[in-house]
């Protein structure tokens, strides 16, 4: 059999896909499936029985985390793995993560079908809340597996109602009792919409990303005066949402006037009292800056911070800043990221070499294994919203590239 | 008897406000005394029997209004008024309101000890819920009694707990029978604290508000494109909170533009969804604009206007706007206006002619009524907070005026 010749059945990946789509269906057109939540549940039973019924070994760990092993000739080297999460935001999209899994599934039912025996076994897999929007933070599963994240830490995060993830991991049923401790992996290939408009407005097919950017987060907490708004005329006010409009313009152009390719974004405020007639006294903000370019992005900072300082002394409010959280760009392995595109151009795909600028569970898995990413256009750039959508041709043109770069690694002696 | 010779009892005064400032006492040193609370029933029980103290006639209506009526020769005259709230914000001053009842009785305990016989009948009042932060709006005690609020209108206002006002007034035991309409009144004079930091810096003891000012509200709703942060190129994006920064600078600097003793505030914004990897796609923010000049705030808000459409166009947002209420400035009584300044003059206290910056029941009072307001400093122009306080000296001051703008028309035939 000339295993160039294979190619994934677009319409089985596209009804999995959409069998998926309607656990936690939402009236918008999305999915709400919070990890470990009943809906999570049916998915996860529903992927287990698919991973069976080509018989794969299904096994789940500590973590929840599910397995689905073929074997390969020699099951002493380290396999080939594939796969992404089954979990979304609420009100989020039908694609993002299992996209990931159903595509690894079809590679391993193509593979299946046509009893081709790799070298190496193949693993997918389905990491236990990526998202992290129920139990924060995200990307646990493979956190954990990775050794990068504790066990016991993540099992007592509490959701919103005060359930721990360890209880409710239990209750789903999902608790298993292998050790969530990673293995040797010849190769790990993660599979995911771009979830950004770059694919769509450059008119390519596949993106593959050359690694995840850096990401900084910071806090800002200002301080003004409260004072009724009538009777406190302009001068001498210190208005702590004024100095932090000061400061979100500030961080909106910090891009531009550093160059490169970063973005800087404050996502979230809270103000108080916010009281239309009462002048803001606390003011709290975030701040979330990524590039390719780690050095740059510590630079942007320092002039940001800059900036933060002056303005705080111009406008009378004290300021405090947290510097939260810190992770360097993640490269891919290069020898993975050039064989996605070796696929891509055999397969006759267009495609653009990129960054990701979101994390993945592909981010702890850089950090134990070679690891690349394959990207498909979201369109509109839209996602963790329920109009989230990728053109079913797409899907299908990623799952290919996917199916030819596990099949590469796992020829592999 | 030489009328003119008469003077209030400071320490009396302090003792009663520090009496009243131990019902709701906060930790920070305010008080929280919402009105229709456990703490508002106090306060006023401790307050009608001060008024029987003293054998006023005390009556309630409808509206939970408290009166405390002296009787003078002729008392088919239309009497003389004054009076304030005794309830207060959430965390608020122990000045705020109470001084202006506490003064008014203090000026009718001084008239009461020296057997002055007046003219007219002298009225002390206690409005309901003046403040509007239990339920709102504000001032709906003098509202109604002056007939520019529905009395069933205002039963039916809820607090944050569903509990309606008229259930609420029931049970403190306040629905009085008498029905909360306005009678004629020869003058009505309110004592409050200024709740601003200009005659502290002018170092004046006296203010003498012209009147109050207009008062405009704007409700402004913006849409973005919520998208990941990461994987969205800063080229592009639709923030809605980059839009409402560049709005709120443009408030903050519109009093400059305009000229005139114009202020402009946002003091409420929502944000959503504020998760600090997600770019905000609804915000929603206030616009509090305040002026004695009425056409000069009209003028403003159309400049601002169009900022805000420039703006919205730029950033790609759509833009609505909500024009909530608008009330016009209420000038004050000249005569009376004359008469505090006179008084203060030759009781030889500094004293300085204003505008309220703020809303006080004298704002309904002054449309059924002739009404002036004297006002006293508050250190560091600090109000409606725990820290809120003035001098006891100013206390003082503020009530030796009231009490001789009392007498004097009282005296009047």
């Amino acid at each position: 059999m000339d295993l160039k010749k294979l190619r994934v059945n677009g319409k089985r990946l596209r009804n999995s896909l959409e069998e998926m789509a309607k656990i936690g269906a939402t009236p918008g057109g999305g999915v709400q499936r919070l990890t470990l939540s009943a809906e999570d549940k049916k998915a996860r039973g529903l992927f287990v029985n698919w991973l069976k019924e080509i018989d794969l070994a299904c096994t789940v760990d500590e973590m929840g985390n599910i397995f689905g092993k073929r074997s390969g000739k020699n099951n002493h080297l380290p396999p080939v793995m594939s796969g992404s999460h089954i979990d979304s935001q609420p009100k989020g999209g039908r694609f993002d993560g299992i996209l990931g899994v159903m595509g690894a599934l079809e590679a391993l039912r193509i593979i299946h079908d046509s009893g081709v025996e790799t070298e190496r076994p193949i693993i997918t897999v389905d990491w236990t809340n990526e998202e992290g929007s129920r139990f924060a933070p995200a990307m646990v599963g493979s956190g954990v597996w990775a050794g990068k994240l504790e066990r016991d830490w993540v099992y007592a995060r509490t959701d919103i109602d005060g359930r721990t993830f360890g209880e409710e991991l239990k209750t789903i049923g999902y608790m298993g009792k292998t050790s969530a401790e990673s293995w040797p992996v010849h190769a790990y290939y993660e599979y995911h919409i771009e979830q950004g408009p770059i694919l769509e407005k450059l008119g390519k097919t596949i993106g593959i990303p050359k690694g995840i950017v850096c990401l900084h987060w910071y806090d800002v907490y200002l301080e003004g005066t409260a004072n009724q708004v009538g009777p406190t005329p302009m001068e001498g006010r210190n208005d702590a949402l004024c100095a932090a409009a000061d400061m979100i313009l500030k961080v909106n152009a910090l891009p531009t006037k550093m160059g490169g390719n970063m973005v800087a974004t404050v996502g979230e405020i809270q103000n108080e009292p916010n009281s239309r007639n009462i002048i803001p006294d606390k003011v709290h903000f975030t701040v979330d800056i990524r590039s390719w370019d780690d050095d740059l992005a510590l630079r942007a900072w320092d002039e940001l911070k800059r900036d933060f300082l002056s303005i705080a002394k111009t406008r009378g409010c004290p300021i405090r800043i947290e510097e939260t959280w810190r992770v360097g760009h993640a490269p891919f392995e290069e020898k993975l990221v050039r064989r996605i595109h070796d696929v891509a151009q055999e397969l006759g795909y267009s495609n653009h070499v990129m960054v990701s600028g979101a994390g993945h569970d592909a981010s702890y898995m850089s950090q134990v294994a070679p690891t690349a990413m394959i990207f498909v256009p979201s369109i509109g750039g839209r996602s963790h919203v329920e109009v989230e959508n990728t053109r079913w041709e797409d899907c299908e043109a990623g799952a290919n590239v996917l199916l030819h770069c596990i099949l590469r690694s796992a020829m592999e002696e």
